[in-house]
């Protein structure tokens, strides 16, 4: 193994133990059993420290519930529980903490930190606050906490010293990793809460080498596992020696302890006083060898296993256990069915369809294949006589029958009250089938393919989708050909040309993901009344954005907490039809008639 | 006037001039329309000096719009433009610039600060960078934004010395106003994006007479108008001498331009350069007195212009102008309607009554005599038949009829797909007439009663309304007495038992809005088990919120931006009935069987 010049000392380390655990936000109680669990295995395994991912003990993230003086009170408690529980191995927990009042970019106090507990032998001995707090994308740290102000503290546990920075700490190359090297820490203790996205695992691998070998100190990088509404927590825990090669790798989307000896990096002058866990000599033993990485997950694998376990997580941490969702024949159904069918038991997923008059007999067919397929549920409601009616009552207030479009959103809406009316009765929770595509171009009517309490593929393009049938039926045929061969119904009417879905799926990428303009676009060989076309429908549709349940987030820039635009909104620099103008009655001097007003 | 000793130069004054503008968000030419107007305006007064309110240019909050860069550049040329336009009345104009790129809490580089460019003669002077950053409630400034570092930034226009600070810069005790009334500021000018809640007008007066008082400086805090989403923006602005005494307020919820001669501070060293925007020499003119100040509006006609301003803005800003609702008889419905009147004129509303078989006939005789009172169109659309064959189609799968409260929802999501079918059709767009109480305590089925895509009433307590239809009927009868006398149904099925209107809303309140804890209620004197029971209905009902449209800011705490919980959450302290427990399959060590995986 290279050390690149630097002498690592193998005689010295540090038997490490990462918990990457599946918590649930709020559940105090129930984290704190899987920490004791934890604790157990890492003190039985003989670790000198077990190291929990970021808010372990709270669920990540809180939103507005850290505001909630009660809940900070009954972390706080069940923190000094877990305190006393402690034995000879040390605990790096992350939890909530009050902290002295700090205001630092507005005027209002918080006084409430993300924190790193360390426990050992029944008391706490000290406390990390995070330093750095992300506010981007999914993350709102700087809303509701306080950062801390000692980037530069440092442990001893036995003769190690150690240093501890928590997820964000470690991503600025300047931060405190590097202050704690530069005070002397041989070993840096990383607890996160690092959700998912494609790009993430690849990043996270790069991240944790670069920050070993700039302050030549190994890195024991430890994730929690889990969906959390609109984030999946994929795990993936990872530990690299000084010179960033890697010693260990946790699988990802499931929940493990692991333990291994981590040689500690070269030792240094210390500036400034450690806190002392113990410091005890080291025991005598042999040394733990570190058990074989989990091999890594090919591309789309990982996303389908993001979809079932957050879908899984969505439902179980919600204390349901079955789900009802529309078949239609079409991939979205299929895909989201297939999803539901992994994530719960086929047995608790039940399919209905809901053919309008008219739909071809082949979907329907399909539609029944694929419930055959999967194991699950499958009923009929035929929603040609209900329609009707409803448009029977409409035709004199409209004076006659809807038009087209509006006739296919109100297939979708009734649709969509078929299924609450099921839920309501059966407590199976209603999944909506949606793709990210029809969210980016608004062809999905809000409260129709959108209804739900959960989206499963929210976050999918459209060509993904395929991909995932067809990685799902290498275990076994389940999602009929057909359904993956039928070409998708692209609409053109009142639409204007839209192109295919290879292209459309391209160019929402860029514009939302990359931050590209049409002149990137089309500088990159995209046609450009297409792809302004497709930008303007993009900048038209927030509003039914905002309305829809919360999906699992895959790509880098997902619809939701992580991706907002103002809903009132007239810059439409892509608009080639206007439609009517804005006219905001102006009305500056004081006296004037009030106009429009 | 009291000068609480201080020597106020009655000679040495400034003529300022505020432009309380109705911008819109990405309206780029327009609000430069609006803002050349009242730069005639102004110059026409001989003003000195024009102040804009915060973001003017752009409108405010811009959320991920200033992430595009296309949005940057395109308001910095209009802003370019309105330079060359400037003449010898300085202008002080809030928008956005680019900036050096600052990390100041997190490892994201923020390189768009908010800003106060000042144009004169044809030029940009320079330009003020907002200092603090508000992150809390319906704040995220510090998502986007990076924080100005010039806090003491000095101007020179003629022979005053005036400072420019921005909104939140104000309130902090020790900002931006300290350092620079420290480094000889004579003057106060404060674009401000102040949005409304019931305490909001009596909190500004108390900040800005204490800021005057604690720097000896006058004081120019001139603020926006207009609903933008979920807030309102209700003008009054105000000017205060030295002394903290008033000298001018706006009105609210109308735009103006004011313009009056303002008192200098005291005279005092100057620390630093301050950057010249002139150096003229004060005209000889006539003093101009300042227009009488607006008389306060009461609390409650505040609420009902802040519901008319911000239902009429949502609309017209997005291009529609007509609304459709369902009427009830309800008194829900009836101050939607009411509201809706206003904001759009009644020829501009449809009402539709959907009685369900059974509903009273007094509650759809109220409905037309509501439509006739307040001059709105009316149509009827019996549902009886509608739910009939949804139920009929529903029946094989449920062994029967959906029970009494699933019924009920159903009626309401169908009642829902009619508004859509009718908006779809005739371009009417939807609002939901539900309101806070319901939304606190989840007794509104999801894409029912709260479906639409504007909800007037969102953040308004039941009790309110009551008072809100009073209000509107001192002008001339308009909602039936017979709905304002009719006692509301209060469930007690399936929600247990629930206290009345008067007691729940003064505990959502006491909860939401003040933190209160239900050891506090019981302390203030509420019955312990329904508060509990309330309590857990609150926390209980996130998931129902999340899916509804943006309603008007009224509150201190309104949900959405404003108050958001994970949906995802087991911390449930009130429950008495915790429903199936939460287990997530705990899967500690690697190479166990995946268990429930």
């Amino acid at each position: 193994m290279p050390t690149n010049g630097r002498i690592l000392d193998r005689d010295r380390t540090l038997r490490v133990a990462g918990a990457q655990i599946r918590n649930v936000v709020g559940d105090l109680a129930g984290n704190a059993e899987q920490i004791l669990a934890a604790m157990s295995h890492a003190e039985e395994a003989g670790a000198d420290v077990v190291v929990f991912p970021e808010l372990a003990l709270t669920g990540y993230p809180l939103a507005d519930l850290v505001l909630r003086e009660e809940f900070v009170d009954a972390a706080a408690a069940t923190l000094d529980e877990l305190a006393r529980s402690s034995g000879l191995t040390a605990c790096v927990v992350g939890t909530i903490a009050r902290v002295h009042p700090r205001r630092s970019w507005d005027v209002r106090d918080r006084d409430v930190a993300i924190s790193a507990a360390v426990l050992f032998d029944g008391q706490l001995r000290g406390v990390y606050h995070k330093v750095m707090l992300p506010n981007y994308e999914v993350f709102d740290e700087a809303r509701n906490f306080a950062p801390g102000s000692r980037p530069d503290a440092l442990w001893r546990i036995g003769e190690a010293i150690v240093g501890i920075a928590i997820c964000e700490d470690l991503w600025s190359g300047d931060g405190p990793p590097e202050a704690q090297a530069a005070a002397g820490a041989e070993i840096l203790l990383v607890p996160n809460a690092s959700p998912f996205h494609q790009e993430k695992p690849a990043g996270r691998r790069a991240l944790v080498t670069e920050v070993a070998r700039r302050n030549a100190t190994p890195v024991v990088y430890v994730n929690c596992v889990g969906g959390q509404d609109e984030i999946v927590f994929d795990g993936g825990s990872l530990v690299v020696d000084a010179d960033g090669e890697l010693l260990y790798r946790s699988p990802q989307f499931e929940a493990e302890c692991f333990c291994l000896d981590v040689p500690l990096g070269p030792p240094r002058p210390t500036a400034g006083e450690p806190t002392t866990v113990h410091g005890r000599p080291p025991l005598q033993r042999r040394q733990l060898p570190a058990p074989p990485p989990a091999p890594e997950i090919p591309a789309d694998a990982q996303v389908w296993q993001c979809l079932v376990l957050g879908t899984r997580d969505f439902l179980v941490k919600n204390g349901r256990s079955s789900a009802v969702l529309g078949l239609s024949g079409g991939i979205d159904a299929a895909v989201t069915a297939a999803v539901a069918a992994e994530a719960l038991g086929p047995e608790n997923v039940l399919g209905v369809a809901m053919p309008a008059l008219g739909s071809p007999d082949d979907e329907l067919h399909d539609a029944e294949l694929l419930a055959v397929g999967l194991g699950i549920e499958y009923h009929v409601i035929p929603l040609g006589s209900i329609t009707a009616v409803v448009r029977d009552g409409l035709a004199e207030l409209l004076g006659g029958a809807p038009d087209e479009r509006p006739s296919e959103a109100l297939a979708a809406r009734t649709r969509a009250a078929i299924l609450w009316a099921i839920s309501d009765q059966l407590g199976h929770l209603p999944l909506a089938t949606g793709n990210k595509t029809e969210l980016s171009v608004g062809s999905a009517a809000v409260h129709g393919d959108m209804a739900g309490v959960f989206a499963p593929l929210k976050d999918c393009p459209k060509t993904l989708l395929y991909r995932l049938a067809a990685l799902r039926n290498q275990r076994g045929p389940a999602i009929p050909q057909r359904i993956i061969d039928r070409p998708p119904t692209v609409r053109t009417d009142a639409w204007g040309e839209l192109p295919s879905y290879a292209v459309l799926d391209q160019i929402v990428e860029r514009y939302l993901e990359r931050g590209e303009t049409l002149e990137d676009l089309v500088a990159a060989g995209f046609d450009a009344p297409l792809a302004r076309r497709v930008l303007q429908l993009v900048d038209d549709s927030e509003f039914q954005r905002r309305q829809t349940p919360p999906g699992v987030k895959i790509t880098t820039r997902a619809f939701g907490q992580d991706l907002r635009m103002p809903i009132t909104n007239a810059w439409r620099p892509y608009a080639t039809d206007h439609g009517p103008p804005v006219e905001v009655p102006l009305n500056p001097v004081r006296g004037d008639p009030p106009g429009a007003e």
